[in-house]
């Protein structure tokens, strides 16, 4: 089954559609001059807020803690890392659940929604991504990303790479899993689509995480499309 | 709790946002002409297509069947009435499997989209529909309705209205159910969104059915809106 198969094609989020890493340290900086905070290193914040991500959806997939969303993980990370920036005695409760929010209102790379626009021309179009229905509906909504409907961690109640999300998301499009297409700038990710018989496009972010970067400068398999932009993929799916 | 909390706005669909009566009667009177299939009343088709509708969710909710989409629920109505008026012989396979898709393709009452956006710039919206996701988000596509994510019957593997479909939705959402509202034609689906706290809007449908109709020409409680358009609903929310 060839690629004029697809009928439907999903999108890790995080990274992938939009720059987080660049996002939290904007807003950072933001908070920054308005608050009178000095000397933190915004970028530095951004990747250990970061870092409380995998682990923290780690305890979920393992089954040591049932199943809590994103917000609430992204939630403890942060009052974890407060102190360590010397951010805590300047933000009451109100402002650190509105700092939390700041990964509803991430800005995408530059040539995300362009691409995502020409996709949708031939495609139904969606996230399948960690975040939350309303976190991903949020961001979309103020970035014009057009998502044509969203899959999220909360709609299988599991988070990728676990099994339940690739197999939901085949099961919801109502499709057979070759007809449906993951775009991630992560291999393991695409590695896990494959293994559920989905199509991939990897996309290469080489900038998601800055200095913390280890992994993913490149394919590591033969994945389906190989692009440096969503734009890539959208040609190479004929659109 | 007053309607300033609400901030998620959900409509039931078939019916409140599109006209299935006349969509599908429109759709049928094309392919009479293109086939030549003669003496067809597809208002009539229309209405006895829609009356296995709520018989063939019923068998689910009560348990009787496993869980089974609206495409099948739809699929199974259609062989069963195809030759009662006389277009079975005149279809294949492929014909009768485009014609499922016809659920897909329904178009909006006029004000929907006009109220659809107004709500949009202010809420999160979404449908709440009996409809699946690949169903309701091709319909929007099609017709550019602009919600922001889709719930769905297969979102909850259940049909309203069973509980699980609106505390499915409130979960989804993030909220308390005070802050999500649904908008609907229907007494009974509000009468059940009440009674998991949920806000509610009744949008006046009195054409819905044509002569089949029997039920809400009215609103039957006093539901926190009514109106006879979505922008009635978008400008009693401020919007």
């Amino acid at each position: 089954m060839g690629l004029e198969n697809v009928k439907v094609v999903l999108f890790d989020t995080f990274g992938t559609i939009v720059d987080w890493r660049g996002s939290i340290t904007r807003f950072g900086e933001r908070l920054g001059r308005d608050k009178g905070i000095d000397g933190v290193d915004w970028e530095a914040f951004a990747r250990a807020w970061r870092a409380g991500y995998q682990p923290g959806m780690q305890r979920v997939r393992s089954g040591e803690r049932a199943w809590t969303g994103i917000d609430t993980i992204h939630r403890e990370r942060l009052d974890e890392i407060l102190g360590d920036f010397g951010i805590a005695e300047h933000l009451g409760e109100d402002e650190r659940r509105d700092m939390n929010l700041w990964w509803h209102r991430l800005d995408p790379w530059p040539d995300s929604v362009p691409g995502l626009v020409r996709l949708k021309s031939r495609y139904l179009i969606g996230p399948l991504s960690n975040g939350s229905v309303v976190l991903l509906a949020s961001m979309a909504k103020r970035a014009g990303i057009p998502w044509d409907f969203i899959f999220a961690s909360d709609t299988f109640k599991a988070f990728k790479p676990d099994p339940a999300v690739y197999t939901g998301a085949i099961e919801l499009a109502g499709l057979e899993p070759g007809e449906v297409m993951l775009g991630a700038a992560h291999n393991d990710d695409l590695a896990a689509a494959r293994a559920h018989g989905m199509r991939t496009a990897y996309v290469n972010r080489p900038y998601e995480y800055g200095s913390d970067q280890s992994v993913d400068f490149e394919a590591a398999e033969d994945w389906d499309i190989v692009g440096e932009t969503i734009s890539d993929v959208a040609a190479a799916l004929g659109t």
